[in-house]
């Protein structure tokens, strides 16, 4: 596993490089990249459109689907991070940040088992 | 910044551990999950809706806009986190494999400054 | 059953006497109205994001949630109208000319029963 | 136009009978169409994804892109309806419900010529 050792630092200047090359910063200004984070989202929920949930569960481990959820997962996760760039957001930190304040606002002990 | 030292591992760490504590896998189906990325990235889209492209660049930079995107930004990315978790994907690995066939997809050459 | 004798013109032109009213047809271009839709269709898949497909279809019955889906319904179709208004294009048109397109595409002898 | 003379219950039943032809009922329900109103949607976003505001508007009028946004359009309607038949909702109600309550949420006065 190589999310053991990279850091989001590193996945940020992969990206970064990568745009700066095309010169298309100018292209991801934060509007543009959200909708191309909920474009690449619903290229997920494609996979799933029709399956049922449990379904959904057990195809996801075949080879061909699973390749086709890491390629769509990679482009959501590069839009994020493009994003961050931009704004020069620490994406680490919103993320602890947010479980903290998720953990007060959905207690264990009201939460367990259930949704809402 | 923490960027610069959080691995990706220890960030989907701390989100299998709070879905654990709430037992909310059995909710995390790929197919749950898939929906609600697009959930929160339609949220991060909500902010910019009327904007024009070059007001959502200057507006962003307003502390309540600044800690609105940073939220929305932590929603989408705790649930591609958690979908990684319930799928055992490697998102680094994604991540990279994906730029790599990016590069060979829009060469420098015929990319620079243009979009499609 | 009001959709028995309402025309789509009829709604269109609620919709926009609305929007020229309060001059908001500068924000109603066609890429923000796009973000609009997304955002609404959102919303909808928000009732359900924790269902089971099973589990959604009974629920949808209680008054409650019935009321919820409704207005966001609503509210999508709003926008789409709004798109069609500003871009002048005929609703019924497109939906029965792709109808027929969809049917050459999904011939009932092999589709009958079966996604995809 | 057809808008001028075509109901929301022609466009309905054209739907249903696409729909019960391919014994397709049984994957539209609720949970599954709600995703596809949200994945149509952000196929009639990516044709605007990097453009401007005012790019989008202009372009628009070009015939091919006229063609596709017309049929990403027909794409989340369709689905739409389709909901409202799965669920019994009529549709015109529940817009012009909708627009009486935005016109309270919403006074020309204060709204006039803004956003938010």
């Amino acid at each position: 596993m190589k999310d053991a050792s990279t850091t989001t630092g590193f996945l940020r200047e992969a990206v970064a490089r990568f745009v700066r090359k095309r010169e298309w910063e100018q292209f991801h200004s934060p509007k543009n990249l959200s909708m191309s984070v909920s474009i690449e989202a619903a290229e997920l929920m494609e996979i799933f459109q029709w399956m049922d949930v449990g379904e959904a569960r057990s195809l996801s481990s075949k080879p061909e689907m699973r390749r086709r959820i890491e390629e769509e997962i990679a482009d959501i996760a590069i839009y994020v991070l493009s994003l961050c760039n931009t704004l020069n957001i620490d994406l680490s930190s919103c993320i602890t940040r947010k479980i903290d304040k998720n953990r007060k606002r959905y207690p264990v002990k009201k939460c367990k088992g259930k949704w809402l």
